[in-house]
């Protein structure tokens, strides 16, 4: 694959990721969305199916790593470190590209994150979908990092580095070894299986930090957070900005050394 | 595939997807049904696997497209445009059947629709399983044009239509994509992928206009919406119908120039 | 395939189907069940994965067809209606073992219908889980004849036909179909399709009636629940019965027809 | 396989299988978690996703049997007990190392079960995605040993035993018959549909006793919770411990010897 393929690749697909991402973090979060309040499921779901999308998209031009704590990972494990930066700047270029276009899709809903509620112009109909109503008070702006970047619930850096570095071990050490599964390459489903990982991690290991486990998907979207003018968007909170970058690429390298040691 | 075949499985295709999508806005929708109010991952996976019904019975016969979106999209990526006509005739046939059917499925629960609550001869027992019950008062008529239908959570033509472009792209470009990877149009595993592709988008991207990707799965549904004599059925509003149409096909239209450049 | 394995496959798979779809039903229905009250979704999934479970299993033995309007839509297609006499009886026989392995599950939870709430003796802690607590009052049995067998939620004799009619062509038509779909077979994923076909099935159509689709699936429970010693069992509902067998019979060949002409 | 990779391979997987099963049950039990109270879905897709994530990694070392039910059936199957002790050896030092990952990612939270509520400092944001916030009192320590080991809601050993013996059957028959479907082993999914199913059996069969259904994933964690000093753990409850491993043991025989027989 040419520098130019894998960085095309990982532009779109990580893109792709970021859009499906903090798309859904934005349905679930944002007032006037018909998937407001819907739940961690639809969270976990979405991050995981966005996988689905930017990778299988991405893996004719670069195989679709979309994370530079996989690229790190394989790197470690293989000792191959020629294309890394076209990967990683890739990465982030995508993420960023991505939370932009997560932006626009949800642009009229984070402007009405100005009005009072009762004056927006919305339809009523279908929103009462939404399950588990919340009851936060309607004229109250949202917070809007927790749609771009993590956001631990606890804050207490060396926990939440923890917190992120293993769980970047059971996303990059299961990666490394489904390539040596007989048959997943070839039927193609190998990306679909990573998928339904990404769902299971962030059910499991989601509950502390909000999984990063990727320093492109956080770093990215809270460099756009900064800039973007939304209205009302509260801190941008690069206090913890270094965990979920550090944490994922110490959870990535640990992953190249366990598996090159052990399979 | 000759024209009768395309056409022929366009039409059951888009039918039966159709059937289950606007099923499921009627099954968590409409009062008297057991998933009432069961919330937007019920909407997400119905629609999702509907596509994974239509596609995989109408593939032996046209491919299984079923949206005129992702027929633009191939035409606009491969230069083709010779069947074009017969794909969105069948489709646009399809999806008024569909919603036809969908009809006759709920019917009993569009009936009810007029009665008072109270008065209505129903069981309980199994209704109980629904979770987060709605607060609404039962002896209002709900409006019906969102189960076959999309309707925007805030009216804004500029803001719903970069929705709907961006949504749909998300759809195609990784269809286009998909038939590159390695194996997984061998393995007959394609149609799943794309289905978990679509549950993907409706968990994401749905929020703010109920994503409908596709002109036929709006248009359709919106004739016969107009045209059956549903009791207190509701506006068809016929104004926002251009979005879903323009919206997508724009889309469709971009994923293809952007496959073909980059890929 | 032998008679005798096809009996034996039916029989060991219907009562997996069973098991796992009257199991998830007294899940989310029983109280002192850790799944109560956890919303359609789960109903839905635990059907769907129970065709999985069940069809995986009987497929080297039978096929795993597990459904009489399954093996009457492959009869009427094909047009060869030789061991059709074994598979029927062994999907009633199965869904009658299937019925009483459910039961014997939550035995205890059964047993508890009949106690007054809070003089049973059960560990509080993880039912906390339960999303969404229903208001029912603690000390009123309740009826048990929704985790055998389907009960609809409008009782009304043509429309109830109806919707077991299109449901069941949604299930059939699809499978016929999938045997021609490229590769699917080969990869051994068929059945998981399925599955997934059944889980969107559930969620999209399932609200009128409960979904039989499967009158073996319907018809075996009944019997059982009918002859069980369960406290406070509630009606078996015989009037109802004849719907959710004659339905998806209808349904099952007007698949098989719509193939044969169609495909 | 030798047997130095037949135990690291159980070993690694059996700890991602518990990081990712005791996880998610952290995930909703704890209080600040993103995923508090998000339902019986999310711990039924967090076990089954913790296969798949355990089992595909393994797979290359040691097949990936992760549970002493699966390899005790196995080898009733075959009448092959040569590497047994090793699985079994490997599965329970994996389980108890899985557990203790699971605390390391949840550290902050079950530090936070000690103090008032009110006083811990935590963002607030995020947990505004909990669906169905339970409404117990913030002020009294939760009991952590649902987090780790089964709990039955109805202490009765007979009917819990029975629960387990069949729950067991229904993962262990299902895992023999899918060695013998065409096409599945070379296609590489069959781990993917063993995940599935692990998912139908928590939906359907979890509800009384939180199936265990096997023997290292109970047994581990419990001397785990017994030994880590956790503030305010609560009981380890070591008179219910034998059933959780008992039950399993017996329902792998069975349905070893049922494949035996019937297939």
């Amino acid at each position: 694959m040419s520098n130019g393929h894998i960085f095309v690749g990982e532009v779109i697909g990580t893109a792709i990721l970021i859009l499906f991402g903090a798309g859904v973090c934005a349905a679930v979060t944002l007032r006037h969305s018909k998937a407001r309040a819907s739940g961690w499921v639809v969270i976990a779901f979405g991050w995981g199916f966005g996988v689905l999308a930017g990778a299988y998209t991405a893996a004719p031009l670069s195989g679709g790593q979309l994370n530079p704590a996989v690229t790190i990972g394989i790197a470690v494990d293989t000792g191959n470190w020629d294309k890394v930066w076209v990967y990683l700047l890739g990465e982030m270029v995508g993420a960023m590209l991505g939370a932009v276009l997560a932006y626009l899709v949800y642009f009229a809903q984070f402007q009405a994150n100005v009005r009072r509620a009762g004056t927006g112009e919305y339809t009523q109909g279908a929103s009462e979908n939404n399950a588990g109503a919340s009851g936060d008070t309607d004229d109250v702006p949202l917070p809007t990092l927790g749609i771009f970047s993590t956001i631990p619930e606890i804050r207490n850096p060396v926990a939440n580095l923890i917190t992120e570095v293993i769980a970047t071990m059971a996303l990059v050490l299961p990666i490394l070894a489904f390539g040596q599964t007989k048959g997943l390459g070839e039927s193609g489903t190998t990306v679909l299986v990573v998928s339904l990982l990404v769902v299971g991690i962030g059910l499991s290991l989601g509950g502390p930090t909000g999984y990063a486990i990727n320093p492109a998907r956080d770093l990215g979207p809270r460099i756009v957070h900064t800039f973007l003018p939304i209205p009302n968007k509260g801190t941008s909170d690069w206090g913890y900005a270094w965990i979920p970058v550090v944490g994922p690429l110490i959870g990535g390298a640990l992953a190249g050394l366990v598996h090159n040691a052990a399979f």
